[in-house]
C-alpha cells in the first residue's frame, strides 16, 4: 500500500496525503467490523450445530426465529402508531 | 411463551421439559447473536456514512474492500498449498 502514499498531492487525480490517511482509516475500520461480523456469524453457526447435535431441526428453528422477529417488528410498529395517534389527540 | 412449558412430557408430539428449556436457550442465544450482528452492521453503515460525508465514494470503497478480501483469501490459499506441497516432500 506504500505506493499510494507517494502520489503527488498537487495532481488532481490523486488524493491528498490527508485524504489517503482518512481513506485508509475508513477501510481498516470497515475491515475490522467485517471480522467482527464474521465472528458473530461463526458463533451462530456453532449454536445451530449444537442444537442440531441435540436433535433439533435447524430449518424449523430458523423459521421460529424469523416469526418471532416479524412479531417483534409488528408489535413495535403498532406501539409507534399508538404513540402517534395518542400524541395526535393530545396524549392520554 | 409459558404455554410451551405446560405441554405434557408423555405426549410424543410435545418436547420434554428439558428439550423445551434447551430449545429456548438455543433460540435466545441466536437472537442475542442476531442483535450483535445488527449492531456491527449499523456500525459499518455509520463508517460508510462518515466516509461519504468526507467525499469518498462508498460504492468504490466497497469494491476496494472486496478486492482486498479476495486477495487475502488467494494468498491464504496459496500459503496452504505451499505448506501441503512442502509436507508432501518431507518439509523444507
Amino acid at each position: 500500500m506504500d505506493d499510494v502514499f507517494s502520489a503527488a498531492a498537487s495532481d488532481p487525480d490523486v488524493l491528498t496525503a490527508t485524504a489517503q490517511g482518512r481513506l485508509k482509516s475508513f477501510i481498516e475500520r470497515i475491515e475490522r467490523l467485517e471480522e467482527d461480523k464474521q465472528a458473530v456469524m461463526n458463533d451462530m453457526k456453532e449454536v445451530f450445530a449444537e442444537a442440531k447435535g441435540e436433535g433439533f431441526d435447524v430449518k424449523i428453528m430458523r423459521k421460529v426465529i424469523r416469526l418471532r422477529k416479524q412479531d417483534k417488528v409488528k408489535r413495535q410498529e403498532e406501539e409507534a402508531l399508538v404513540d402517534l395517534y395518542l400524541s395526535a389527540i393530545g396524549g392520554l
